[in-house]
């Protein structure tokens, strides 16, 4: 099981970037992404939306309780930061784990998370977006071999756009 | 040199968005990023400071004519679009071009975007995130090789905050 947890969700300011998070967790290969923070049913339903056009059973939920999320995991709890550790340095050894819950922030994480965490993990030192973070970290690890079979789907073209509807 | 052009900036709607692929292009190697759409002061000011704090000659900008960018850049122009072929089919040959642009858009692309592009490639055939979609494609072009030297430098740790300014 690979699942991700998005930290610190604030309805107003974070729509758009959440969505990304959630979507991105879907297109990656992840079976589920977990927001905590502020209650936000149109995100949710955002990207549960996405998945029934495209297909696959991706699982986006909502859990005020954060810390419970992750004491409770059976598995690795991988938090990504620009603080941490190059995470080329331990994709090898994530590869071989079970279950994988990937941990990440909005604007302030808690410092409690970094010691909850397995390992703290950066992709770069340098400020960007948790998206991109996200993103690397779970083409990496996944190698985005995931097969998705939805109503729409797409024939990959040098130009222009070639999608399939399947009703 | 490699360039990133993001496409149909919305100021309002698309403040947050536009940052984060402005930082992840300066993170992951480029060496500027040209917006286009509407003009925004603002978002190009948040992506100075943040060189101006991390270090290394980013450079942000705006360009109304997206298309002149396009059209009289010098090397080879890579569209990114959930549409497109496989983003590793082409990789190994893009590798050992000098000049790239890679383009990113918003909400609608135009179509002669497909057009005027040498490559459309895609990472994944799924809707996610154009910021993912720019990370996964620069790491992978890059390899994250660049060094910084700014005022702000991170010392990478399994927990906590390690963090050393220079002035």
């Amino acid at each position: 099981m690979l699942l991700v947890l998005r930290l610190g969700h604030r309805r107003k300011r974070d729509a758009r970037v959440s969505t990304h998070c959630g979507l991105v967790a879907r297109a990656f290969g992840a079976d589920g992404i977990i927001f905590s923070g502020e209650k936000d049913e149109a995100l949710l339903e955002s990207i549960r939306k996405v998945n029934e056009k495209w297909g696959n059973g991706f699982k986006a939920s909502y859990e005020k309780n954060w810390r419970k999320v992750i004491k409770e995991f059976d598995g690795k709890v991988v938090h990504l930061t620009m603080y941490g550790v190059d995470f080329r340095e331990k994709i090898k050894e994530l590869k071989k784990e079970k279950n994988i819950l990937v941990v990440i922030g909005a604007e302030k994480v808690p410092a409690e998370v970094y010691e909850l965490a397995d390992f703290n993990l950066s992709v770069t030192n340098q400020p960007h977006s948790e998206i991109a973070a996200l993103a690397v970290f779970l083409e990496n690890l996944t190698g985005l071999k995931k097969k998705f079979s939805g109503k729409l789907e797409i024939i990959p073209s040098p130009k222009g756009k070639k999608v399939i509807k399947k009703e």
